[in-house]
């Protein structure tokens, strides 16, 4: 076949399954944000509808015709196709339609079952689940490519291009640089919490100026209120991010719509132009969180953005009376806590590390589901300082297990590695970066991100897209330092 | 084959078709209420994916086979199947995919050009799509029946089982029967407008708290802003209404809700269990604005239910002092317009007879479409007393023609016609309704609406269901006496 009447058919087909996609995340946007309750089994079924359909489409053969018309390509969005295509198709295409259904129902029982053990705190009611979780899962990476190791499979299917070997070292590393920063942070007093309310109607309008500064498109997104905020892409034009408001936590609902702007940034910057190739797409969930991290963390958190925060709600609150060193103290707390979803920057990793390490064991056979709970809690009590005192505030407490997603967090510190070594680059490239933070001029911090991030999609792997933007650098050791150097200077600890 | 396996196939294949339209539907919703302005493209392309994917779905062939084995069936769900399915099949089969192309780019062309001509108030610069419009109507009308009136083959998509010569004959008795109220009324003083205005934040708690009293579920919808308010029935559990609230017009707004109320009370009272049949499907669209405007009108306008929501007003706006006196007769005025979706109860009937008679002569060869104009203000001078100064404000009011919906506009006035026989129906078998109404208790209306319409949903035809609902009655004189009997009082004024 002529090759550019194969690559018209492949995008035409691509375009086709990525509309579909659109389609599928604004029922789910929907379903957070607008459905009525009692539309739940409406909505289940067109989703699974569209699932159905959207799955026939990805294991068409005739894509086997089109990527091998495509070997060899010199062009780099023909080539990436071909690399992120070709993957996404074997993938589909290795798994028996039964193993897909046994998944489906296990997860759809592990869920449940994990709802169950967290409310009475009870691990042993989820052991079974995860046991054959864990085993289907198994036997998914071994359908996919029974050479490889099952995690790095796994993995695969959130950050394409990382392998085990490189997270086993840049965790373990991290993890020995934590402990010192931890130590020494324990000894010092407290920073104070901020300690007031704002009325959470009023907060909205601040919410959105901040977004707004930041380069978020209000034309091309909307900003909504959900339990769990999350951001949606749903293609070009519509990139709609949610947030959750609270009277007495500014701090923690403003992090979340700045985090979510983050990621809504890179999703309104990617190159559209290119729909219907994979190239359109964020490159890994990584390099995603990377997005959402830099911006929440080493902007939200800095002096400078605290300065001109602080003006901005001086301008909405006014009778808060709330100052840029108390907005700054109380943005950069360190608590050694047990729960990840509120766990700041220091521990966060740590919380982290924990899981990576217990799954990969898990998948090793070094670990048993039954000595889970006990080898969680000692790790915590190693790490981090403190030990569970239930399964709900421990082991339980996240839902990624219950729907067989492992492999899932390690792309949260990959996030934090890549963005530390963003913001070092950042810092080298732009002098005045903290003057323009300052005075809310975040333009050119988005430029450098479009220009080395957004705009690449998936054009290459996220580790390569990152190798690109910063040069060689240890992100390991960008992160420690730049942790110690927010951290240890405001709790007054120096690095040893 | 087995005549219950080929239905189970049935039921399976339009049930899929029925999810299809319910995800098309939410789409919708979301692009009138939710979608951020840079999305429009995309939102195109994912409608267009679903449109075409039901367009296939709707002409499989097999759906052939399926009908013959239901042919003579004597389950009433199986026979309402057997039509409706049997009757869209054979439409969508019958028209050239070529004619359905030259449709889709005619009403977009003319879109643009009614809004140009519009705006310019220049009917001359919409002439030739409409010319356009009308020929390829009339080609599709051919393609589906070359034997029936075209006209009526269009009508039947928004009306089946209603002809052109029973509308022909009650548009005519009706037109004739509000005539001498209109002049009546003329002479007589006109009634007050309301004069006061409602804070809209504030309003949002009455229009809830009304929409919940009538019946509406809200655990199963939601009531958003809209331009132009619409209801979206997605399916089971999920119906959606919107309504239009400003300060200084509160009836407007309130009128809105209750309309779209009355049809989302249809929409839940649906007989949901028949899902993927098409019996689960409201019959028509008169009966379904039989039921927005007999809670819009017959309930929401009377004296009782003012007293009713004089109370509810006192309790919202204490300090607007609006008593139920005031807020009658605010809600009764009536008025010699030129714009149908402006008018009252009695006006508004002869302005849809003016387009139902317009576009009925098109049709039939005896009106150009250069008379057009003259022909709409000379109708208006005569039937309402007024003339339009202009284009804009005369024939090209409406969205309707640009879109090639001819054929939509019965639906209003066979709406009111129904909705005046329940209304008489339900006065006579319900003695206290107007002391429940008055205590503000919905529950014996809403009971015989499930009762009646509702439930029925497409098991017949909706003048057949009318009829089980009412009996023998004449739609014509129980809406002209129904509107006497309010306005004539009203305005003092009795029926020669």
């Amino acid at each position: 076949m002529n090759d550019n009447t194969s690559w018209d058919s492949l995008v035409d087909h691509v375009a086709r399954i990525e509309t579909l996609r659109g389609v599928m995340g604004t029922l789910g946007w929907d379903e957070q944000v607008m459905m009525p309750p009692k539309a739940q089994p409406l909505r289940g079924a067109q989703r699974a509808l569209l699932s159905r359909l959207g799955h026939e489409w990805l294991i068409d053969e005739r894509i086997g015709g089109w990527l091998a018309d495509l070997e060899g390509s010199d062009d780099p969005v023909r080539r990436a196709c071909h690399r992120n295509l070709g993957r996404t198709y074997r993938r589909e295409q290795r798994i028996p339609a039964e193993l897909v259904d046994q998944l489906a129902r296990a997860r759809s029982e592990g869920f449940a079952a994990w709802i169950d053990a967290k409310k009475h705190s009870d691990f042993a009611r989820f052991a079974p689940n995860l046991e054959r979780l864990l085993e289907l899962s198994r036997r998914r990476a071994a359908a996919i490519d029974p050479d490889r190791h099952p995690y790095e499979v796994l993995l695969e299917e959130f950050d394409p291009g990382t392998s085990v070997a490189s997270l086993r070292e840049m965790f373990a590393r991290l993890r020995d640089g934590l402990t010192p920063l931890l130590m020494a942070i324990a000894d010092r007093p407290q920073l104070p919490e901020l300690g007031a309310t704002f009325d959470p109607d009023r907060q909205q309008a601040l919410h959105r100026e901040v977004a707004a500064a930041l380069g978020y498109d209000f034309d091309g997104g909307r900003l909504d209120h959900a339990e769990h905020p999350f951001t949606t892409g749903l293609g070009a034009g519509d990139v709609r991010i949610t947030t959750h408001i609270t009277a007495d936590d500014l701090l923690s609902g403003l992090g979340a719509t700045i985090h979510e702007a983050g990621h809504a940034l890179y999703e309104q910057g990617l190159p559209h132009e290119h729909a219907g190739t994979t190239v359109s797409y964020a490159a890994s969930y990584g390099l995603h969180e990377s997005q959402s991290r830099f911006w929440e963390n080493f902007i939200g958190r800095s002096r400078p953005f605290c300065n001109w925060l602080a003006g901005r709600l001086e301008e909405h609150f006014p009778e808060a009376g709330v100052d840029a060193e108390r907005l700054f103290r109380a943005s950069n707390r360190v608590e050694r806590g047990l729960i990840r979803v509120q766990a700041d920057e220091v521990t966060y990793n740590l919380h982290v590390i924990v899981r990576f390490e217990l799954e990969l064991a898990m998948f090793e056979g070094t670990l048993a589901v039954k000595d889970l709970p006990e080898a969680w809690n000692a790790r915590y009590a190693e790490y981090l300082g403190v030990r569970p005192e239930s399964d709900a505030r421990g082991v339980l407490q996240d839902v990624h297990w219950s729907g067989a997603a492992f492999g899932y967090f390690p792309s949260y510190t990959l996030g934090n590695l890549y963005a530390s070594s963003l913001g070092a680059t950042l810092e080298r490239e732009l002098p005045d970066l903290w003057t323009r933070v300052e005075a809310g001029d975040f333009a050119p911090i988005l430029a450098f991100l479009r220009d080395r991030i957004h705009s690449r999609g998936h054009l290459d792997e996220a580790p390569e897209i990152i190798h690109a933007a910063v040069g060689d650098r240890d992100h390991v050791e960008d992160l420690v330092s730049y942790l110690w150097a927010r951290h240890g200077a405001l709790y007054g600890a120096e690095r040893g």
